[in-house]
């Protein structure tokens, strides 16, 4: 029986399926542990996958199956329809980049990615300044490339591999008006903060092999399946791998451990994501996760929505003490509850409370935007951050190190990237407060450790829908709205000043 | 500038072989540390990957470049030349198989190894009989499209795919050599060991951490640089991974030291092959390991010449006794030398000293020939394994468990593969004998923990050869001969009966 060009095309796209899933473990492999000596072959491994995709993809009878497919679309399905949009917007996208210029991008990533390495530590921005130059000037020939065939600006075609149809308008209204709010917020918070007893730090140490214990407790409370994902350690804690086999890391830290304890529950919710996409799509771009503030919002609504409310760390509280054998003040639920909603301007976004971070965003988001609109040049990183620090945070920082250093993401071609975490962490706001509305089991349920209902509900609206629809019609119908700021503002006074 | 011919032949290649390193590290993920629900997925990004390597190979493109190089060869190098030679080989055998037969032998692979993970341990033979038919029946039609561009037996076709040059009527001769030698030989030393006190087993527990510090501390003095591999764990010890990443596995058993141990070494050998290939000809077909004898023949030889020697031994018992802080006769060197000469005649190939393994070559290699000549079914292996253990080792395994199920090879499609291990035990002693009358410092370093003048000799004369010329030439240019079983029953006769 002959296939149909539409059948055609899903087979190819299960090929470019498979071996951006190969790229994933790879990477992965790369981040968690690799010995260093394998970084150059690892490189050399990526970029040609890379480059053999982008070949597979950009090939002519990908076109002509993609043309003939959407000429003979009436007889498919939604779901069928959905997958050849979602093709015909990737395809377009990769149209415009030559092989070369992608296996360029790809190697000028490694290297510089490679150099920052050791510059961070340093605090030597100066050490990674050219390699970063070369990122940036062939991101914004590729940029450029897709700016022009798509009609957006050069920022808005970067944002739209991260997330699909986001455009810098909207983020402006949004971050202008977190922008405005936040100030006279953080000053209200620190206030009533100082008014309370300040929270005490348990004491150590807390040996790893006992966090992990208690990671993977937790873990496996909320869904996580170990015969389909594990949890290791890297540097810089992510969510990789594949939907059927996430692989989600962490950091120790010996003298605390809720910075790790919280950083694993928040990749499980990006793994909880990923494992909940569409089992029957698998492979096919409609079966993907539908953009970067979609994803997040599901790690932050586990992580800060869930995970650090009162109601979770009643059921959470005794467990804690129990997995370190903890006794007295320190370990109480109150106290357990006052250490993870503590609010602190300070350097470094990865630690950043919820009430600074869109700070920190705002921040990267303004600087990208300038650089790659050419109002910013490499060497101007340095001042600019500092600038942009005090002027958000009343902070500067130290060091480079604590500054411009700190992540990796400019070093490793994601730019665009940014604004999809604040971005998430008002969804998720938005998302979870509709959850609670349409099932008022949830809450109780998470208050004794019991995630059956607000799984349900998350799956339901958001994991099995995978790409079906965009981010914005998601959102509606999930919830009612398009994205509100107001949503996650109650939620801040909720949680901050009552 | 344009490139020639034989340059961009050299670019097609680099990719290629990117893409063999991608499947190394998916295929090492897989075996070391993969949870099983990620099965199914990298079954497919391993197919797809072989697929899409099989298409690149088989491109037209690839036939011209080809022949276009070959014409113009006069400029070449030696090396060059022989790289050429190589990808002529490999572009060959490649032409003859369809993708789809690639894919679909891949994924028989995939399928029939995993129902024969359960199969094994319940000793269900029947239950793998089926997928293993399916194995067997596309890796015959691969083997004749092979054998009849080749101009070779089917058996010596699927031969040639891990011994280059390797044919079945020299091996018939020098296994008919040992199969007469073996039988009165194993008498002699049943005998002789007999007479000699019984060695005793150390008294664990080990505990599992003791024993991979003690294996690296090993691995590290014989030169395995742990920025380029890792040891990790897997039910079936191997060495994969690349060139620049070697990853070997062991398994540990806290009872007893002593197998993983010796295991260690084992891969140590076949890491620090891979590591001393030419750094130079990375990526290229002629920087590539010369053939699987030759391979095991590096494993062997730092195992079974090298580390159950006396001298290695004097050196090595003081390390072990330390490492698990061991007392009294069991951890003296005499009696751990007689642990690691012990032999014993029994059902498992992998834990057979080195007297009777070339047994358990001798029957799959019989046996594997018949199953692809016709001559034998698969319902028929359960009865041959048994009626061949009886009759060349006296012995019948309690269960298939215990017999005909207990190696991967077959079904994994790794057919012509067996006999390797035996010329590669019969190679190691040939090269270890030559290295040792070349440089007469080598065994008192040995003795002394000082492996340098070795591994000095086996680089300069294998390791760096990458596969510049045949196994057969390299052997004749480092020993002086064509592969001699004289020396192997030498080497046999001077441990077990001197």
């Amino acid at each position: 029986m002959n296939e149909t060009p539409y059948q055609q095309l899903e087979s190819r796209f299960r090929r470019l399926n498979a071996l951006g899933e190969a790229e994933a473990v790879l990477h992965w492999d790369m981040s968690a542990i690799m010995p260093r000596g394998g970084a150059e072959a690892r490189a050399e491994q990526l970029s040609q996958l890379k480059a053999v995709r982008h070949g597979l993809l950009c090939a002519a009878e990908t076109g002509e199956l993609l043309a003939a497919a959407e000429a003979d679309a009436g007889g498919l399905d939604a779901w069928q329809k959905a997958n050849l949009r979602e093709i015909r917007r990737g395809w377009t996208k990769a149209m415009v980049l030559p092989e070369d210029l992608v296996v360029a991008l790809s190697k000028a990533c490694s290297a510089c990615e490679t150099v920052w390495r050791t510059a961070r530590p340093e605090a030597d921005f100066a050490a990674v300044a050219a390699p970063l130059e070369a990122v940036l000037a062939l991101t914004i020939e590729a940029g450029q490339a897709k700016a022009e065939k798509l009609g957006l600006s050069i920022y808005d075609a970067l944002l739209d591999d991260y997330e699909p149809d986001g455009r810098s308008a909207d983020i402006d209204a949004v971050f202008a008006d977190l922008e405005s709010f936040l100030p006279d917020f953080l000053g209200a918070v620190l206030e009533a903060q100082a008014a309370r007893p300040e929270a005490i730090m348990p004491e150590g140490p807390f040996p790893e092999a006992k966090q992990k214990a208690l990671g993977v407790k937790f873990m496996e409370a909320l869904g996580f399946d170990f015969d389909h994902g594990r949890l290791d350690i890297s540097l810089h804690p992510f969510c990789g791998g594949t939907p059927d086999d996430v692989r989600i890391t962490t950091r120790y830290d010996e003298a605390d451990f809720t910075s790790s304890l919280m950083g694993v529950l928040h990749e499980t919710g990006h793994a909880l994501y990923e494992r909940g996409l569409p089992k029957q799509w698998r492979g096919q771009p409609v079966g993907d996760a539908l953009g970067m503030s979609l994803h997040e919002s599901q790690s932050l609504l586990v992580e800060m929505q869930v995970c650090r409310s009162q109601g979770f760390l009643n059921y959470a509280a005794p467990i804690i003490r129990d997995a370190f054998g903890g006794k007295g003040d320190a370990w109480q639920t109150d106290n357990l509850h006052a250490l993870y909603t503590q609010v602190a301007p300070g350097f470094i976004r990865v630690d950043a409370d919820e009430v600074t971070y869109p700070a920190h965003v705002i921040l990267r988001y303004q600087m990208e935007r300038a650089l790659l609109e050419g109002d910013m040049k490499i060497p101007d990183i340095p001042a600019a951050w500092n600038e942009g620090m005090q002027r958000l945070l009343g902070l500067t920082p130290p060091s480079d190190r604590e500054g411009c250093l700190q992540d990796l993401h400019w070093y490793d071609g994601a730019w665009g990237y940014f604004p999809t975490y604040t971005l998430g962490a008002m969804t998720a706001a938005q998302l979870f407060d509709a959850a609670k509305r349409a099932d008022t089991s949830i809450e109780p349920g998470i208050a004794e450790g019991d995630f059956k209902a607000l799984f349900q509900w998350l799956s339901t609206h958001v994991h099995a829908k995978g790409s079906l629809m965009s981010a914005k019609a998601l959102l509606i119908e999930a919830t009612g709205k398009p994205l509100d700021a107001g949503i996650f503002k109650t939620h801040l006074k909720t949680r901050y000043l009552s």
